[in-house]
C-alpha cells in the first residue's frame, strides 16, 4: 500500500535537527529525548497534518513545526505510558524503553520536557495569523489535557471506563483528530469546513485504535517492535476482546469505508491524494 | 510583614472553582489534581501575576486565568517533583504528597494533567490581544521546558550542574520570573519595559532559593509543612551547603535589596505597593 514517504521523510528530517538546549549540562536530557523521538516509525500523526495541509491547497512545509509538534507530544505520551508505574514495558519499537535506558527519572522529565518543547515549538517557530495559532494551539491542549490523551490514559490505568470507545476517543483519538483540525484551525478555515476534516479525522482515530488491538492479537513480535499480546496480558479491554477477531475485523472495515467518506465530501482545494493513502494505510498496515 | 492577601483571596477563589471535566469516568483524575491544586500556600507565583497587572496600571481580574495557569503548572512541578523516582517525598505542605494518596500512576497523570490544562486555560479563557497571548504563552512553554523548570529538575536529580545559581535559575527562577514577565507580554508591552520588570523577576527568584535553603536548614517542620533538613539528606547543594547559613543570610539581604532597587526602577502607571510587599515577604517568611 502506497505510503506518502515524502512527506514522512520531511518530517524526519526536521526531527533529527530539532535541538532542545545549548547547555552542556542539559544534553543528557536532550539526548534521553531525541533517543525516543528518533526511533522511527511511520510518524502518522505529523504526516496528517503536512497531508492535511496539502488537501486545503496549502504548502506542506509550511506546516512543519506544528506537524513535529504533534510528534514531541506523541512521543511523550509513550514514554510516560511505558513506565514501571503504568504498563511497565521494556521494548519499545524493537527498542529497549526509555526508562529502561536512562532510569525512571530522566524519563518522565525526557516526556515533561517534550511535551513543554513541543508547545514552544509550535508557538515560536509556526508562522501564522496569531488568531489561527491560538486556536491550533488551544486545540493541542484540549486534544492532550484531562478530555483528551492524559484522561484516556487515565482511564486505560484505572479500568474506570463506561466503554471502550470513548477511552481509545481520548487516549489516542483526540491527538489523531487534532493532527488534522489544528491545520485547518492555522488557516482560519471557517466552521464547516473545520467539521467536514474533524469527523474525517475522529473516524481515523477509530480505524486506527480497531487495527491496533486486531495487530496486537495477530501481529509478529518483529512487525511490532514488542511482544505482541500485550494487551491481554495487561487485561486490557479491546475491540478484539470486547468483540472478538472476526467482528473486530468487520468494524475496521466499516471504519476504513466510513473514513474514506467523510474524506470524500470534504476534499477541497487542494489534493487529498495523501490523506487517502494515510487512511488506506492505516487500515492494512502491519505493525 | 504584610502580604497582598486579598490578592490571594482572588486566586484562591479562582482555583477553587476550577473544573477540568464534566465527564463521570474522569473524576478520579480531577479530585487528584485538585487535591494538590488546593492545597493552600500563599500563592506567591499567580499573586505576583496579578500584582504585575496592578504595577502596569490594569485590573488584577483582568489577569486571573494566566495566573491561575501558572499555579497549575507549579502544582504540576511539585506532583512531579515528590514522586519517588524523584524526590520520594512522602508529605507536602503538611498532608501526603499526591502518590502516597492516589498512587504512582495516577500522580503522574495529574501533573501531566495539570500542565495541559494550565496551556488550555490561558489559551481559551484569557483575553488578550492575540499576538500578546501568544507571546505570554510561549514564555510559559520556554519557562517551563528543558530551559527552565523541567532542566532544571533534570540537574538536581542528576547532580549534573556547572552551578548552583544555574540550577535554581532553571527549576524555580525561569517560572517566577515568567510569572511577572507574561503580564508584560500580554499587554503588549515594550522590549524596555519587560527587561526592567524580567531583572526584577529574576532577582526575585534568586531571592526566593536563597530564603528557602535557609529555612530548609532553620525553619520549623510544623511551619514548613514537610521535616526540614531535607535537602541535606537528599544530599542537595544549596545556598547552605555552599556558603555557610551565615553568608547565605548575607546573599539574601544583598538579593532583596537588589530586587527593590529593580523595582524602584521600574515604577510606572499604577501601583508597585503588591509587588513591594511580595519582595518583602520572600525575603522574611518563615515558610
Amino acid at each position: 500500500m502506497p505510503y506518502p514517504d515524502e512527506l514522512r521523510l520531511e518530517v524526519e528530517r526536521y526531527l533529527e535537527e530539532l535541538r532542545f538546549t545549548d547547555d552542556a549540562p542539559l544534553s543528557g536530557l536532550e539526548e534521553a529525548m531525541r533517543y525516543s523521538l528518533l526511533a522511527g516509525g511511520k510518524r502518522i500523526r505529523p504526516v496528517l497534518t503536512l497531508a492535511t495541509a496539502r488537501a486545503i491547497g496549502r504548502d506542506a512545509a509550511h506546516v512543519l513545526p506544528l506537524a513535529a509538534a504533534i510528534e514531541l507530544i506523541h512521543t511523550y505520551s509513550l514514554i510516560h505510558d511505558d513506565l514501571p508505574a503504568m504498563d511497565d514495558d521494556d521494548l519499545r519499537r524493537g527498542r529497549p524503553t526509555n526508562h529502561r535506558v536512562y532510569g525512571e527519572s530522566v524519563a518522565i522529565l525526557a516526556g515533561d520536557g517534550l511535551y513543554a518543547e513541543a508547545f514552544r515549538l509550535v508557538l515560536t517557530r509556526q508562522d501564522g495569523d496569531p488568531a489561527g495559532l491560538l486556536r491550533a494551539v488551544a486545540e493541542l491542549a484540549t486534544a492532550t489535557g484531562v478530555n483528551g490523551m492524559v484522561g484516556g490514559q487515565y482511564l486505560d490505568v484505572t479500568g474506570r471506563t463506561d466503554g471502550l470507545r470513548r477511552l481509545h476517543e481520548l487516549k489516542t483519538g483526540k491527538l489523531i483528530a487534532a493532527s488534522v483540525v489544528c491545520v485547518l484551525h492555522l488557516a482560519g478555515a471557517g466552521q464547516t469546513a473545520t467539521l467536514g476534516f474533524r469527523r474525517f479525522a475522529d473516524e481515523l482515530g477509530v480505524l486506527f485504535q480497531i487495527v491496533d488491538d486486531i495487530l496486537d492479537v495477530t501481529g509478529s513480535d518483529a512487525d511490532l517492535g514488542k511482544p505482541h499480546g500485550s494487551d491481554e496480558r495487561h487485561g486490557r479491554r479491546t475491540y478484539v476482546s470486547e468483540y472478538g477477531l472476526k467482528r473486530a475485523r468487520e468494524l475496521a472495515a466499516a471504519s476504513h469505508t466510513q473514513a474514506r467518506e467523510h474524506l470524500a465530501a470534504v476534499s477541497g482545494t487542494g489534493s487529498a491524494t495523501e490523506l487517502e493513502q494515510i487512511t488506506d494505510f492505516i487500515y492494512t498496515r502491519t505493525s
